[in-house]
């Protein structure tokens, strides 16, 4: 029996991994969530699965929570602190990462800090801070198991390769709903539209991440940090079925690949159980009703934000945390309506024009360059918008 | 540095194998060569591998070879016996087993039970004689590594993997060149249609099995006993660009596939060299360029020799031995031009259906079924046609 903590447990990953725990409940027990101001959601779990510590956003989520639980034996903390203290919850074995944005660093580096098992699901805490929580990881002896089912499938493809066969890792994407558009359309397209994300269904900001392609390219950064590989030897490829998740060519030539229906239970369950694996249940993947598998270059000029990525990625130091502070706060924009799609890239690429790179050791340096960005981004947003 | 001796040089695998290790000389050294009849190739290889010991199909082509090397330190031998010598040499660490047919058993066997590193390319041994093969590997400590293409990729998907987690194994088909073609125009394809395999460059026999999909009919009996999976977690999926090998599903709903242009190089330099790899020099594979993968049910009507390969794999015992001897026979005739292309099937099918299933436990039983198998092919062929 492995005792599990859930940071996210609202979302839509951590919705999930509460299925595949419900599913399996002789093998885990949840001990722990965390989660934002989805209260009422959060209560209905509380009650469900009695986990032995919770934290909420706030305080006045928190008082309310303990108001809802008063004959419950489970303590209620909240903030970035309590999800903290989720985290490295001594009884804890797993922690699911699934905070998104930013947001979910501090707690993800406390779990990792503490030597518990973590599945990744918050791929900002890799590309902000990938040296530093691979430090900490080999300190602690902490396991990082990737859930996002791009770097799943290069973990699986990578369990027993070394590092000096690669000759290249390649993610797909699906291409987002604007695949197909013209680029002469993209500038119109609203945000019902970039949330019309044609095979996974996930929260707003990965998918309108999703649109812009910006996803794919935190993804190469995360895998850039998660796997030790260089930039030059990691690629992208458009692959609108989402069948194939990652890709990794060994320098023999043979390319192995890791494929699966898009149902995100899968990989979840495979950071819980690994290095076993678990009956799931689910239905196969039958590549003959799926009948083709596309696949194709990214269109760089419609998709600028993934040449922004790429030269985070090859930067690297403060960089890539510039490009996601500024992207947090361009997407948050569109998604409040005051700027349209293609400002995201405006903004972004002006933000990461104007910086000057530095480097970031610690998680204080992080965190400055962080705020900085944010507050250049929303001064620029307010000049402009 | 490695020792190599191959059982088929002359073939297409043996010369791909030799091109090899002339690229990694520094790693291999060639000390064993057994071929058939075309000798000016085999003494070509001779004078360019200088190997310790060579055989040659018949006493005639040895005596023939014996004047052509009179300047070379190199023991001649010939037959069966003498390909089996080559195999069990003692200088030897890989066994390259490249002679197609059921005449490569007795070699395949000598190099399992002298305990060499088998890279298996010859698929009869396994679907005759699998039991008895994999117990001499296990007393023996011989490493049999597939260099078919599907078993190679299969191979390397589970090499991460324990048996209990496997769902299915999906083995390949490109479909062939008469993958395309309406049912009632199989029956007038010639030999030269069914030599035009659309991806890959093979010998005659297999590119007729290719044909009549009973090549991966075979791969499938040979893949029960390569990897000890019952048949019914075995399956094929046609897959005409034939970039996709072969798939492992997991337990758990993942599947690892594996890829790779199409070239056998690329399995010989895998099953040479494993647990290390090396660096192959070939392009890589390019699915941006590939496009479109597709995947189809394989059409059991046009293709019946499928349906009688699968009734021999669930029934095992002598039944494959039969599959395999009388589909020898049949497409040896197809090749002298005695009966046309849809006749293969006739015959097989009627050699299982009058045969008698019945225990093979040793080699001896295996070659008695097989003699009586040819025996009784032959005679039809004769009354019928």
């Amino acid at each position: 029996m492995k005792n599990i903590a859930i940071l996210g447990a609202t979302g839509s990953i951590g919705r999930s991994t509460l299925q595949v725990a419900e599913r399996f409940n002789r093998r885990f027990r949840v001990v722990g969530l965390a989660a934002g101001r989805n209260i009422r959601l959060l209560h209905k779990q509380i009650e469900k699965f009695k986990p032995k510590i919770v934290s909420a956003e706030k305080e006045k989520e928190a008082d309310e929570l303990k108001r809802l639980c008063k004959d419950l034996a489970v303590k209620i903390v909240f903030g970035e602190r309590g999800a903290e203290e989720v985290a490295r919850f001594e009884e804890n074995d797993i922690v699911v990462s699934a905070i998104t944005g930013i947001k979910g660093l501090r707690p993800t580096l406390a779990a990792v800090k503490a030597g518990k098992r973590v599945a990744l699901a918050n791929k900002e805490s890799m590309v902000a801070a990938g040296p530093l929580i691979q430090d900490e990881a080999r300190n602690s002896g902490s396991e990082i198991i990737p859930v996002d089912s791009e770097h799943n499938g290069i973990f699986q493809c990578l369990m027993r390769e070394s590092r000096e066969n690669i000759r290249k890792i390649i993610l797909t994407a699906s291409g987002g709903p604007f695949f197909h558009t013209p680029l002469e359309e993209m500038k119109n397209k609203t945000l019902e539209e970039a949330l019309e994300h044609p095979r996974w269904k996930m929260g707003e900001k990965v998918t309108i991440d999703s649109a812009t392609l910006m996803n794919k390219g935190l993804e190469l950064i995360e895998a850039r940090w998660l796997f030790g590989v260089p930039a030059q030897q990691l690629d992208i490829l458009i692959h609108p079925q989402s069948i194939v998740h990652s890709l990794v060519e060994m320098k023999d030539g043979s390319v192995l690949a890791l494929l699966s229906p898009t149902d995100m239970k899968i990989p979840i369950l495979f950071a819980l159980t690994y290095p076993e694996r678990e009956e799931a249940l689910l239905p196969s993947l039958n590549l003959s009703q799926v009948g083709v598998l596309e696949f194709y270059k990214a269109d760089a000029e419609k998709f600028p934000l993934l040449g922004l990525a790429r030269h985070a990625l090859e930067e690297g130091q403060s960089v890539p945390v510039v490009l996601n502070a500024s992207n947090e706060v361009a997407v948050e924009a569109f998604r409040d309506r005051k700027i349209r799609f293609l400002d995201i890239y405006t903004i972004v690429a002006e933000i990461i024009e104007n910086h000057r790179k530095r480097e970031v050791t610690s998680l204080e340096d992080i965190f400055d360059v962080d705020r900085e960005t944010r507050q250049r981004s929303m001064n620029l947003l307010k000049q402009r918008y």
